[in-house]
């Protein structure tokens, strides 16, 4: 199945997550990331969602979406156009003799280190998927103890705009 | 209302999502933001959510969210102890002679300039939400076209983790 990402214009309204999120539940189909914020227009919130399913199942989301109310625009993020980061934090094992290493390891990826304890260090990464998933990889040698990952967040480029 | 900041482990199924947001729906709790992510165990997913509420609201909520049965832990994070990212894209007007002053902008932001068209201007900030605010308000001189904006994520600062 393959992965797609929509980004949905929503009127900020107690509720409407809910609605939008039901509407995947009662279908079976699972997130495998979402994410919500607000806009240029704090009345608005733009969600953002992957999921994996082939056209016509993206199809009847879609049409579905757009009975709920306070849904303004579904738009099916087109893969080869848009630019996509996630952000996420790591919180590595770290001690004497690996601490460098690791902050060897992420000046490679341009990552941040955002806090040093004397048994860890943690780093803030944004990129697009698969620059995130090499670091993880490349951080499980030292342990990690946790890890936050966002949704993934989309943005097409040139001039075209969802509103 | 104070902001507060809820980190919430649950397992990684189709319909979870849908019963944590159903929570704050039905009570007419407006979810301020959200994300979803996975976490170094990929049956385990995070959702971070920022509501706003008095301490008995709080409670009240982390209470009905551990009657849900895929709820694995939650954590009410510390304002004074967690670290918080927010991930932006900008989508400003540029023309020939604005375009420099917004490059200069964001190195100031240490911004990344992720697409140029004629028209157009999009860029990527990862930052605290206060830095993220301050480089959309300057923004707003040259025209934001659009603005897609993660929800904030946390995590804990020294050895303490959630899980």
């Amino acid at each position: 199945m393959q992965k797609h990402v929509l980004s949905v214009l929503v009127e900020n309204r107690a509720g409407v997550l809910n609605k939008v999120t039901g509407l995947f539940s009662r279908r079976g189909f699972n997130i495998d990331s979402l994410s919500v914020g607000t806009t240029e227009n704090k009345d608005i919130s733009r969600i953002t969602i992957v999921t994996y399913g082939d056209e016509y199942i993206i199809e009847q989301i879609t049409k579905q979406l757009y009975k709920i109310i306070e849904v303004i625009k579904v738009r099916v993020v087109s893969q080869d156009s848009f630019i996509g980061r996630e952000t996420c934090f790591v919180k590595i094992k770290a001690d004497e003799k690996t601490r460098s290493q690791i902050i060897g390891l992420s000046n490679i990826f341009r990552a941040s280190i955002v806090d040093v304890s004397k048994e860890t260090l943690t780093v803030e990464l944004t990129g697009p998927t698969d620059k995130i998933d090499a670091f993880v990889e490349m951080a499980k040698q030292y342990g990690i103890l946790e890890m936050v990952r966002s949704g993934l967040m989309a943005i097409e480029r040139g001039t075209k705009i969802l509103s």
